[in-house]
């Protein structure tokens, strides 16, 4: 192992704040060191709990988010944050009164907070956020809190991959909002209305119940429907005690095997789809070659599928003669 | 070439109607024809005028796409209509009453009429209608209509893969059913309220065309809002004539070719991305010896880049040797 792969490998194992963000950059960045250090920290990973946050702009995920991180450490776990919201204070899109609040946070030791980059990620989102699970998880984190928006394909497929899942709702935000986070909807292990002083919050509570009594999940789990008031604290005791009974749950029966088999099963296909198709492509893209192919398919002069057995040929000859 | 395949490929360039229902089948199917078929096909392909046609359930897509094949045949065109929509009557999801309103087409030798699977399509719906739009293109349809319900990522591709995309409204439907149809609505390139003799057409017309007052397209289009009772006819002409200036406008400039090329690029893509998925891995799936990986790399045995690069590389030295 080069050295400055097992310093690195060391300092994240031993919670070294500066490398854990290090070695998250590698991984945002597609950094050579990336793979290498993924494989020698996936092996001491594997025990983090991983708890999704997820709601619209405005539901207050990040003021949750804080107080729930500060029952974990009451609790004496260490805590990992991951904020792949754009608006989220922790990812730096905040107003000043947002970040001052955080600096309870900033000030422990015991919580390590990173905000993920949302556009533009070479090979999706999820995939760097669960390689940050990883480093994080290897780096001693107990707990890690992942904070989405949760609309769109990207956040869903970030939600799946934590254990246990919190859809944040809050009173007031018309039906559209609501709407949108269907997806999300069937995916929540627990329902959280926040700031549920306001106006709204019994009919909300009231709708969401309805809508979980019509459905009956495969591995039985009820959601619960909390109610919390993140900025005073209200209802985080509860939220805890709550997601210490999924988690109790989740792991009495199947239901958590399953869900982690199916994940990587998923996950491991689509690393393997996703690097076969980059090497495959790299060297037709760069020599000029796949402009050619595509400008004969647009005249159709030639086929999509012999156009593609030829780069399939050229990857393979090509890589055989590089391994030889 | 075999004669199966020789014979097949003959039949679809004479426009033989059961030899184009089997080599829809064939593509449906993943029949191991389908390929070489294609193949053959598609350097004979790339006339037709595709035009994607959808909207919500109960919109009157079906009707309207009867209506206006009409239009095109009154104008001497062969006509291929592909329905994607599981609840349209020409997918044999209607009642006895639309079916009797279709007669009029089924027989007309110049229209071809073919359903498409909706479910459990292997590789995803929107290649398989794109590789039907090859075969009825070469078996000399001028026009091909594709019905779609629009909601949801495959439909939104199989719309994306039209030359112009129409997309039905109708009065009173509720906003949230308009809601879903964000990702449809940003890329229609005509706008028809149908069912326009009912109450709150003027207000969804006021609707659709303040939308579109807020945004304008890269290539200059400004799509219209037209008005048809496609039952009665009303507005009929009027499409045709209005997506004949929307193929104008996208051929006088680089729109189209643009279009097709960045359509072209990512099928090609995909195409390759899949064809080499499908091949690394269906060794080991069928060995078990992915399984056992799985079982590894949830144990945190090992890491998915390893196990990844050890399918990637048993893909390689059994493609060398069987290729040697």
């Amino acid at each position: 192992m080069p050295d400055t792969l097992r310093d690195l490998v060391e300092k994240v194992l031993a919670g070294d704040r500066r490398a854990m963000g290090r070695a998250i950059s590698t991984v945002e960045d597609k950094d050579p060191l990336a793979v290498p250090l993924l494989r020698e920290l996936f092996t001491r990973a594997g025990r983090a709990l991983v708890v999704g946050i997820t709601g619209s702009p405005g539901a207050g995920k990040s003021t949750l988010v804080e107080k729930l991180a500060k029952e974990y450490r009451r609790a004496g776990a260490r805590v990992g944050i991951l904020a792949v919201d754009p608006t989220s204070p922790f990812s730096g899109g905040a107003i000043l009164g947002d970040r001052v609040r955080m600096q309870s946070l900033a000030n422990d030791a015991g919580v390590y907070i990173r905000s993920m980059a949302t556009r533009g990620q070479l090979g999706g989102l999820a995939p760097t956020t669960h390689d940050a699970v990883t480093i994080l998880d290897a780096a001693g984190c107990e707990v890690v809190l992942i904070e989405t928006v949760g609309v769109g394909q990207d956040e869903v497929e970030v939600a799946r991959l934590a254990d246990a899942t919190v859809l944040l709702l809050v009173p007031g935000m018309g039906d559209d909002i609501q709407t949108f986070k269907a997806g999300v909807m069937e995916i929540a292990d627990l329902y959280v209305i926040n700031k549920a002083d306001r106006p709204g919050a019994e009919r909300i509570e009231q709708e969401v119940t309805a809508m979980l009594s019509l459905t009956s999940r495969p591995d039985g789990w009820r959601p619960p429907v909390l109610r919390t008031v993140a900025t005073t604290g209200q209802g985080m005791g509860e939220l805890y005690q709550a997601l210490d009974q999924f988690r109790a749950f989740s792991e009495s029966g199947d239901a958590k095997e399953y869900r982690r088999k199916e994940h990587w099963r998923s996950r491991l296909l689509e690393i393997l789809r996703q690097t076969l198709f980059e090497r495959a492509v790299a060297e037709p893209l760069r020599d000029g070659s796949f402009d050619r192919q595509l400008d004969d398919l647009l005249a159709h002069r030639r086929d999509p599928y012999s156009v593609v057995e030829e780069i399939i040929a050229g990857f393979m000859a090509h890589t055989g003669g590089r391994q030889s």
